[in-house]
């Protein structure tokens, strides 16, 4: 019986032991940046984007050592994109994973540059891809990695949410920040996986809509462990109630468990993943 | 004769066209982002990075229309640049050529966000290249692109610069954050329109020689035009005294002239832009 548990241990270390290869040590032309854009990176929370793209890729049977490149270039915009929420300007958090933010660790002016290192590394880094497997494939991925994070994505999506805090949201308007905010990235890191795969239209298709699926599970799922300290009315259980999101996390999650069909037993950590976010405490 | 002026005129309206057909509207996923990119972006200052671009791509007989996706990247890595170091944290600007600063405008987060979409949509749009060159050429650009505005380049350079700052720096120090903070992306937009025009080895070598010394002489000349107003003592006039200064300016304007002297007539945009950098009185 296929052992999630095992699977995303073994994921995730190869995902920080390339991550350990790729970031920068401090050099000449960059002060302590190097040591700061590392600990924006280690030790990191689950590396769930970076083991969607290795797992999409061998659910199409490419090789995980083909996509690493990728799935850490997706790792960076998330790490990049902590460390500007937590700004001041922003969040204004002082903790993330035990430990105190860039900004409080470092100086705002300082966390502000590392994260603009980070997102920018993450397209030298994503380049890799074009030795792996080709120069087209890895314009298609950078290009993936641009959409899913910049403002039609990930950012769009910020812009969005502060909109929302700010004048309310309804219940389309809470999808339209998930899908981006959140979804986009998701979304992205799945189909970047498939494409160096060599993924057919169709393949391809699949996996946008499995994306796009846990995307939104991922997000119900939050949101509701979330509601239950801090009862948000812009949220799945605020908009929907309890009741229906779970069941809308429940039928997305059929759903993307369907788009799997066609790709058989390799499948099996992506579709161990999609049921893994419905249950998720944590 | 070859009329500077003129010529840097045409150029900045056609990037400003180009600018203006890549950058989005407002969208469903962006909310008001679309317009602060644009404030953000326009109507902007010289054009001078994706000019040397252009010009560059054109010395080596390769076509304008090829290069101008990449040379609009760098202008919009330049424009992102500007954004985040006139955040509050970093130089506290209000006022940007005539006008309040983005965050003034829209507010720190928006600001916050505004760059960071301008930054990885100039990778979306270098991209492009992809479909006017080839899929290789496109990595390269988009390699240079990361390689001038990360961490070994302009955001390096940022960092020392703060380093510098704090706790003073001497002559070699001056040199490397300069080098860094505004040489790089100068050198990597020559360098980006020499790969385009198909450059060999030893051209590629002579324009990454031209944008080092331009991009130093650039610099010099800025020194010398703020030290007027503000005797800033880490600066070129304040560590090698106002004559050094200008004859450092003057021969490295020489050695890049010389390194253009293979592509003939065909170099003269990119001789008269040397020679103008180092006269200028703005």
């Amino acid at each position: 019986m296929f052992d999630l548990k095992s699977y995303l241990k073994a994921r995730a270390e190869e995902v920080n032991s390339a991550l350990e290869t790729y970031l920068p040590q401090d050099g000449q032309y960059m002060g302590n940046l190097g040591e700061v854009m590392r600990y924006s990176v280690f030790p990191g929370g689950k590396r769930f984007r970076p083991i969607l793209t290795l797992a999409a890729c061998e659910a199409l049977g490419g090789s995980r050592a083909t996509a690493m490149p990728a799935a850490c270039a997706f790792e960076l915009v998330h790490c990049f994109s902590l460390v500007h929420d937590d700004l001041p300007c922003m969040d204004d958090d002082t903790e993330r994973r035990g430990k105190p933010t860039c900004h409080v660790a470092y100086g705002e002016d300082t966390a502000l540059l590392a994260g603009d290192g980070l997102v920018i590394y993450a397209f030298e880094v994503a380049a890799k891809t074009a030795e792996l497997a080709s120069a087209e494939t890895a314009v298609r991925v950078m290009r993936e990695l641009a959409v899913a994070s910049g403002h039609e994505g990930m950012v769009g999506g910020q812009i969005l949410d502060m909109d929302a805090q700010h004048h309310g949201a309804d219940k389309e308007s809470l999808l339209k920040v998930h899908r981006a905010k959140t979804g986009a990235l998701i979304r992205g890191a799945s189909r970047a996986g498939a494409i160096i795969a060599g993924a057919t239209p169709e393949q391809l298709q699949a996996i946008t809509e499995y994306g796009e699926l846990i995307g939104l599970v991922f997000q119900i799922t939050d949101d509701i462990l979330d509601y239950q300290d801090d009862p948000d009315p812009i949220s799945f259980p605020g908009l929907y109630g309890m009741d229906a999101s779970r069941q809308m996390a429940a039928e997305s999650t059929e759903r993307a468990l369907a788009c799997l069909q066609s790709f058989g037993d390799k499948a099996e950590p992506l579709a161990a993943l999609a049921t893994y976010l419905l249950s998720r405490q944590s």
